[in-house]
């Protein structure tokens, strides 16, 4: 099979992290007979410092034509980089914000996993992670306050400034029926989470999901608002399976849960379209405070190369020996920086790579 | 001097915990100096029960004549209770959103104080949270999603809800002076949370906190970005001394904030308007599954009482006291369910009250 992938390696630690996991792809097609076709696109810091813009028309189109879209990660230190002193809507960001809602990406999956191998790096204690846990935010990501119309301007003399957060029933729906089909495939059970008891949107997205799970009798709904949702990712991370929310407060809440498992680096996400494009890339940032030292965790972006193979091509053998491969090298001690403990052999980006090369 | 304060006992477990903090309010009084004057209002599920609506423009005007308000707790369980067979805006939690807006208490501030005796309902592990935490959010309370425009309607035949995130200098800059006053007598440190590499609201937020920031050259401000925040809490909470954030971000961050130290029945909270009137209630929920019981953790109750003798009535060695007398107990190893554990005495509710009263 011939894998069209395009390929935006992004700021920061984006180009080593992408470089190994293409690697991986490499070696994946190599194994299974699948030739990889790279395009390289601009987005980003990367694509102001060329063309003064964080994504260029013609980037669209190029990525439009790929089958799936592996990234690094996105932007640099706001404090310091020059790409911050650009308008808002000139920034790295804004070119990550207008390529999801020109693919249509609006399903975005988040995995937070608890590795058996990395319980030490997660903040919980023990008795509440026993056993581990491994649940899937699905956020929707094409709507909501991200793309709502907002102004800013004087009103009697006094600045005010105007976002919008809107919902229709068709966007509700098609998130969450990607949300039911992927429970149907896990533990089935679906925790819609909403303000319900304050905002409208969310009365919409609770009716929503309820016609929705009309249609799944064999998967399991339940209505979580979002302030206790965020107190039971802490609380008891084990409830959930498939966790349902808007843009805004799945932003919040998958940022938590990252943090929850305690190994940001490993956690892989996905971003869908209506047929079998997506754009993968890792959970974590840019970390530009250790670009270039070659230590930065690789395996986030790797796995999003096997979601990718998953998700896009249906390669699943393939995917489960990416995945098998990143386990394989946890038993066997490797681990780079940010998930080093004690007794273990710790290594750089590139090694890490060619580590979980020779496992596939 | 005469305090003329206004009770909700509320629902749930409301009228339990209210009670011992009246209990421990008249201790304060007798041996202070000080009379109480209670004027009962009634809000949430115990008024629609008695007039049909959750808060009546008498109770309004009543609570307007107090000098403070003491709450339990609003609302019960949603799946049950026939008030939830209401539309939303005839629910309990109606009338707590209108008296907010109706008292104009802007400034919410929701204490999250690890306590050295209760280090092991903390669900973080020990070396995380050495030597306790203690941080405050102050959570804007009248403005954002919670009180903008809203709809729901058909567009050309799909329904679409529509909810608005406004914003204006005006409310931005006191709240975060209230933030600011607050840093000043703390630890010097206000951590502003928004999400300006997307919204309006927050950009204008970011530059109001920062020419508030000009005049108090003793504190520091930082800008945080709210999913950011959300990993921090868990990863570092030791990091923050005042969090600083608009309506819907305080609501999920401070019940995160409440779920990290472990001990949401302790959490005071306190609403302000411009000046000294407030409204002071525990963090935690009405807790239906166990009203009437005796069981349920009068404390935050209690040292919500505390900062209303502080923050309304000007009585800091009032308050001291209380504050005081829960630490010893606590110290005197007494605990109720929610935060027992090996080696100590439980007791209940009523009991609580009764001992915290002693150490007066
Ligand atoms: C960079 C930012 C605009 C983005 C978002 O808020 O969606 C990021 O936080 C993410 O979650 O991918
Ligand atoms: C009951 C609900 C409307 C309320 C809120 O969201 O403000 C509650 O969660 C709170 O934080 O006091």
């Amino acid at each position: 099979m011939k894998l069209n992938i395009g390929i935006i390696k992004g700021d920061g630690i984006g180009p080593e992290i992408v470089t190994e996991a293409m690697k991986v792809l490499d070696k994946v097609g190599e194994i299974y007979g699948h030739t990889c076709d790279y395009t390289e696109l601009l987005l980003g810091g990367a694509s102001i410092d060329v063309h003064g813009v964080p994504l260029t028309d013609e980037t669209v189109e190029k990525a439009k034509a790929c089958d799936a879209v592996l990234m690094g990660s996105i932007g640099g230190d706001a404090k310091t980089s020059p790409w911050y002193q650009l308008e808002p809507s000139k920034r790295p960001e804004a070119g990550l914000l207008r390529i999801r809602k020109e693919l249509g990406l609006f399903a975005n999956l988040r995995p937070a996993v608890l590795y058996e191998e990395l319980e030490g790096a997660c903040p919980l204690k023990p008795e509440l992670t026993e056993g581990g846990f491994d649940f899937m935010i699905m956020r929707e990501l094409t709507g909501g306050l991200y793309f709502g119309e907002r102004k800013t301007e004087e009103k009697n003399g006094v600045m005010t400034a105007v976002d919008t957060l809107s919902y229709n029933e068709n966007e509700i729906r098609r998130i969450a029926k990607r949300a039911f089909d992927i429970a149907g495939k896990r533990s089935r059970k679906v925790t819609s989470v909403d303000k319900a008891n304050v905002l409208d949107s969310s009365r919409l997205w609770r009716k929503v999901t309820e016609e929705v799970a009309a249609e799944y009798p064999d998967v399991t709904l339940e209505h979580m608002l979002v302030d206790n949702c965020a107190m039971q990712i802490v609380k008891n991370p084990k409830q959930f399976d498939v966790i349902l929310t808007e843009n805004m407060f799945g932003d919040i809440l998958s940022d938590e849960a990252s943090m929850v498992t305690g190994s940001i680096g490993m956690l892989a996400s996905a971003s869908l379209n209506d047929s079998k494009f997506g754009l993968y890339e890792p959970s974590g940032g840019s970390a530009p405070d250790i670009a270039g030292k070659g230590i930065a965790n690789p395996i986030a972006t790797i796995l999003s190369a096997a979601m990718m193979l998953r998700f896009s091509f249906d390669l699943d053998k393939e995917a489960d020996a990416v995945e098998r491969a990143v386990d394989q090298v946890l038993k066997d001690g490797y681990r780079t920086g940010d998930i080093m403990s004690a007794g273990c052999k710790q290594v750089g980006t590139k090694e890490m790579g060619d580590l979980i090369c020779e496992r596939i």
